[in-house]
Order: C-alpha cells, then structure tokens, then sequence
C-alpha cells in the first residue's frame, strides 16, 4: 500500500544531512513484510554514548516499547534496530522472544551488551514477528553502515509515509560546535496496521543521561506530543535522542545550565520540525492547522482545549472544504470539559478576530478569513479569557483521503 | 443542505402513531432558515404535567438550553417551542432576549406562565435568531395544535437528518394502561451548524418531577449517552420528557417503586429506540456497530473504553471497510487512559473470539468474522478480564459520505 500513496501537497524535501560523529547507520531489506524495499535499519553508536527517550502512554504497547523503556533504565546505548512491516504488538511471549532474539544478534554483530540495544517496530498489529529473518540479515546490515547512511536509515523506517523525514541543526555548548540531527517516520499519529511514530535524533554533545532526558522530555511536549492527525496513540510511538560525546565540549550538570541555551533551541526546534512532517504526510492531509490557546486556567487545561479542537472531526471536515466555521470551534471548546465561559471567549482564524467576549464580532468581515482558509496552512487562536494558561498544538485537516487509506481492507 | 441528502441506507420507518392524553402538538413553517417546510414546532400540556430533562454538558450551551434548565428548576410544563434552522448559540444579549421574545409568545397563546415553556433550537451557531418571526407565527401554530400532530413535529425538528425519528410503548402502572410516545432528531451527534441531537417524549402516565428525572437520567445513560456519531458534543442536545398525569394511575412516589418495572422498561426501550435511531441516521453512516466492554475495574471505565472504540477514527473506518481490523481495536483499548493489562485482553466480532488473554487464539479462522463484517449491524466485544465493570455503546462507521457532509462550505 505504501507505495501507492501520492506524495503529500505538504511534503518538504529533505535537508543536506551531515555525519553524527560516533553514530554508523544503515539499512538492509529483511523481507520483513515488504518486497524488494529496505525495511530494517541499524545505528550504532560510540561506547561512552547518553540516551533519552520517551514513549507511547498507550496501556497496550509492544514488545519493543516494553524492551527499550527497560534498556533506557540501564543508561547506556550502543545499538539501535528498527524494522518496518510488523509493529510486534499483540504477540504474546512469542514478541518478547522476538525482541530478545533481535537485541541478541544486534549485541553480537556490535559487539555489546543485548541490555545497550534499544529496538523499534512499525507496522501490523497481532502477528508474530519472524526476528530469524532479522538475525540472519544482520552480518550483512552491519557491514554496510556508515556515516552518512543517514538517507538510507529515514527512507527504511517508513511505512504508510509518503516522503521521508529528517532535519538537522548546528548549535554550540561554550565555544564547541554541536551537530544535532534526527529521522522520524509517522503519518496516521497512529494507523496501527500500517504506521506508528517513531523519531530517533543523534548529537555529538557530551550530557549525561539526566540532562538528555530531562531535554528530551521537555522538548517533545511542545512537538511530538503536541500533534494529532487522527486522535488515535500508537501502541509503538517512541522518540530516542542519543548523545555520543564525541564533540568534547565542557561537561554540563544540569539541564538548566546556561551553556546549554543555544543546544536547546536547537533540539526543540529540530523536534518541532520533525513532529510538523509527520502531520505534513497525515494520512489523507491537504491542509496544516496551528491552534493556539491562551488565557486558560492552566497550560494544561490549554492543551487540552487545543487538543479537542485539534481532533474535532466536524472542525477538520471543515478546515479540508476551507470553511472558517468558527462555530465548530465553539463547540468543541465546550466539549473539551476544560473551565471556559462562553461570555469570555474569542476566537480569531489567520489573526482575523471573528469572536470577541461570546459573540460575533460588530460587522465581522468574513472576506480575509475565506483567504486564508485557501491556504495550506491555517491558524487558528482562542482566548478564553480566564487566566494565562496557554498552549499551542498542531493537526491536519481531515479528507476523502484519509477514508481512502484506512477505509480499505488490509492487504 | 439537508433536502439534497439521500436517506441513511439504515432508516427505520415511523411506527403507527397514536394521541397522548394531555398533549396538542403542531408545526408551521416560520421561514427561520428553511424555505417552504415546517420549522417551528410546538407541544402544549395539560396543567398538571410534570417534567424532567437532560442537557449537555458543553461548557458553550446555547441559551435555550440556559432558558429550560431554568424551566425544569420551576418544574411544571405547559408548552415546549422548538425551531430549527438556527441554533441561537454564542448570540451573546440578542440570544437570551431571543428566548425571553420566544417564551413570553408561546405563555401569551398558551395562556400560561413564561417559566411553564421548554425551549429548543438546532441549527447555525453565532447568527441571531430573529424571535420576532417566532412570535408572528405563533397565534397560527397554536391555532393548528391537535392530538394527531406528531409525525407533523417529528418532521418540523429535523436538519440534516435523512428520516422522521419516533417510538411509541404501550405499558401499565398498576392496573392502568399507560402511553409513552416520543420523537428525536440528530444525524451527526452533533454538527453544530445544523444538527443537534433533541428528544421529546411524552407519556400519560402521573409522576412526580423526581420520580420522572431519576427514570429519564438513568434511561438516558443507556441510551442517548451511549451512542456517538463522531465524538462532536453539541452545544445544544436535550432531551426531555413530559408526563401529563391523564392516565389517572395511583400515585407512585419513588422511581424504585416496583409498580414502576414495565414502565421502567418501556421508558429504557423506547429511549434506546430513538437514540439508535440517531446513529443510524449518523452522517454519511452505512453501518451501526454495538461496542460491549466487560471485564473492566468499574462500569463508567468500561463506558470510557468502549466510547473509545466507538470514536477512533481508525476502527470507524475499518468498519467501514468491512475490515475486521481488530489490532486498531487494541489499540483504542491502549488509548483510553482506563485500566487494561494487554496480557488479559480478549477481543470478539460477531460472536467470534479473535484474540484472547494477550494474543490471537490459536488457528484464528477469519472467515465468519468476514462474513460479519459485510452486514449492517456490527458487534465487537472486549473483555478485559480485570474486574467485574461492563457497558454497551452504539457508534456509526466513518465514510466518504462524512466528509460530503461536513466538508462543504456552509451555504
């Protein structure tokens, strides 16, 4: 099915992508579940190397999310596998011992402990995963990795994705340059047959564990974990950032310090663009939506209001026929069950106000917001008018495509 | 809009309806929105009525559902005025004058109290509604009223909504015979620019208002709260129920009187009549589908749970595709926040036990699952295997025909 998807309208072309240093990566076709296509990837990683990462709060998650949270406690990465075509979800003791099997042939071919191998699957759910076809190809995988495997290792991870996914950022901790760089693959927020979230980001910075997942965790809440395509969460979302230390900038304790100003910019700008292309190639998506909201009783409560406008079917139908049907916004604001006041509430579309203080703004003008609504990318503000909770998330619009991809029977 | 649609492959066809001691009822055409039909509806009771009521729990309702919830507080019924064509919702001043002009109108020919008549309004949210063609019509409608005027109401109340909604039951109090009658309308569980979901059902029975709100609140939670069409609440949803007392039963002073049973009964069978009705009229549907969850740690988990499964876009759509996808249905479990342990997870459809305790059952036969999945009526069932909480939910599948509706410029 992959294969068959036309390119998105909101597709980027990918960057110039540069060597990590102390990350080797490739990929190999494992005959996994697809034909004549690469779909098993391999990063290694320097011995000294930090890790973070975060993933689905699905209470059903598979196999491999259950082996990397337990690989993440140990601390250490020296390994990466992911393969595409079998999420390993939903498979009993037959996925643990998939997985046990994959970490082990990885740690043999990268000489390491199987606990520094994180794993990663993407694909359907319920059937056993055959990890014999990821040992026997792995000899092969790794003689092949490199450093600028980089193209290979984005374009391998993809499943119902229609263009492939990195982004990469130069920055500084003291007086030493950093590289940052990060794949990611994902087009339904989840389509659990066919796709999942994953993001997998790489820098030479030296931080310890704590300082990297303290980064990571904080920067993903205002990118991956603020993207919807479809309201549905993965039983397989998983976002790891590896840090090889191979720059040798000053050490850092904290993730406060002042040092790190400009490399967490950097990573949460590089995440945010990561998270933005997974909803560019939303399944079915001809139109990219922002909805910021202020003035909530918290940032939470903000998010969560953002959330529900974000995943209103009635609100997506209507961004996809560019009609700036406020009311629908109204409404879902109401269904959020957050604290909101109908009498204090605003809404602007494209920075036109339409609603102010619960009506219909005096001799509302409808002429520049049919304008923007023509656009590819729409913006849409609430203010609830109650305190400063405030929040930002970002959705795509809902189409006779997405019917099309997830309407038909798995084949 | 809503005369172009083709009529729910689901429709039921109206039952043989019958006059309900105490109630006159009638329709005119007001020109609110809709040219050339009846869009202003109105119920009038004889003076002992009593009444009880659910309302939405958006936090942006309209100001009808302000004005009834004020109405039910008084708790006597004389008159219930319901338009469509415009929901006058985040009408700010305009829209509490417009239901001050609407009420004062209807007590005038009614010759009742304000406070004695219900509102309802369903349609455009943030235009104002222009009360003054309310009350200009109102001397001809109330002229119109008759005991045979339902299936005239049924149709005055419909937007979007492709077919009448109405159930009678015919039931005892004792050694009385009793009449319960009601009609609905709603076609997205809500579309708030032109659907809304409202019931209003009239029995001759005499109850107490508590006795009728405790019946009709727990009727509701089985029904009307049961179902959804796309996860949309309305800013306008009510239903209410109205008991003229003309039956002359014995007085009954609790809702757990056991002189109430075939009642009670009657009462859940016929709200659970019209709100299928709803669904099965759901936008763009083709195919109801039942979710029970049992199993989970409490009944309101597993309403979360199946409510869950019946919003996900991805198990709506799969059903739509006659794809027995039951990994997406893991997935919405994994996805409800709600307790579940994937290790003791079940999963049927039709009947048929796919997964069990964590994994697909050995040598799963897919064939009489396939063969389910082409009819009309779809049943899944989860069994979480935690603890004793079960529920049923109704929902709609998710197809092209949604996005028609909802997709198109409001015009």
């Amino acid at each position: 099915m992959a294969e068959a998807l036309p390119r998105s309208p909101l597709a980027q072309p990918l960057p110039t992508l540069v060597p990590v240093a102390g990350v080797r990566l490739g990929a190999i076709a494992a005959q996994i579940r697809y034909k004549d296509r690469p779909d098993l990837m391999m990063m290694t990683f320097a011995p000294e190397t930090t890790v973070a990462g975060v993933f689905t709060r699905s209470k059903c998650p598979g196999a491999p999310i259950d082996w990397s949270r337990a690989a993440l406690a140990q601390g250490k990465a020296r390994a990466l596998v992911v393969n595409s075509g079998n999420a390993n979800v939903f498979t009993g003791r037959a996925g643990i011992l998939a997985t046990q099997i994959t970490a082990a042939s990885a740690a043999r071919v990268a000489q390491c402990a199987a606990t520094d191998v994180f794993l990663a699957s993407t694909g359907v759910i319920g059937e056993p995963l055959d990890a014999e076809r990821i040992s026997a190809a792995m000899p092969a995988l790794h003689d092949r990795l490199s450093a600028d495997g980089w193209e290979d290792a984005a374009r391998a991870i993809m499943t119902t994705d229609t263009f492939p996914k990195a982004a990469i950022r130069k920055t500084r901790i003291g007086d030493t340059e950093i590289t940052l760089q990060g794949i990611a693959k994902g087009s339904g927020m989840i389509a659990p047959d066919m796709a999942t979230m994953l993001g997998f980001v790489a820098t030479d910075a030296s931080l310890p564990n704590e300082v990297l997942q303290s980064l990571l965790s904080r920067g993903c809440n205002r990118s991956f974990n603020a993207i919807t395509v479809d309201s549905d969460m993965s039983t397989s979302d998983m976002v790891l950032l590896f840090a090889t230390g191979q720059a040798g900038n000053t050490p850092v304790t904290s993730a406060e310090d002042p040092a790190l100003a400009a490399f967490r910019e950097a990573l949460d700008s590089l995440l945010l663009e990561l998270a933005l292309m997974v909803v560019r190639d939303g399944e079915g998506a001809s139109k990219l939506f922002s909805v910021r909201v202020t003035g909530a009783v918290s940032d939470d409560s903000a998010k969560r209001i953002a959330l529900a406008i974000g995943n209103s079917p009635l609100v997506k139908t209507a961004i996809a026929g560019e009609d700036a049907n406020w009311g629908r916004i109204v409404m879902a604001v109401g269904k959020s069950g957050e604290a909101a006041n109908r009498d204090t509430l605003s809404i602007a579309i494209g920075g036109t106000w339409i609603a102010r203080q619960g009506t219909v703004v005096d001799g509302y003008d409808e002429t520049p917001v049919v304008a923007h609504m023509k656009g590819d990318e729409i913006d849409i503000m609430v203010d609830l008018g109650l305190a400063n909770g405030h929040a930002r998330i970002w959705s795509c619009d809902l189409t006779h495509g997405y019917i099309d991809i997830n309407g038909s029977y798995r084949s």
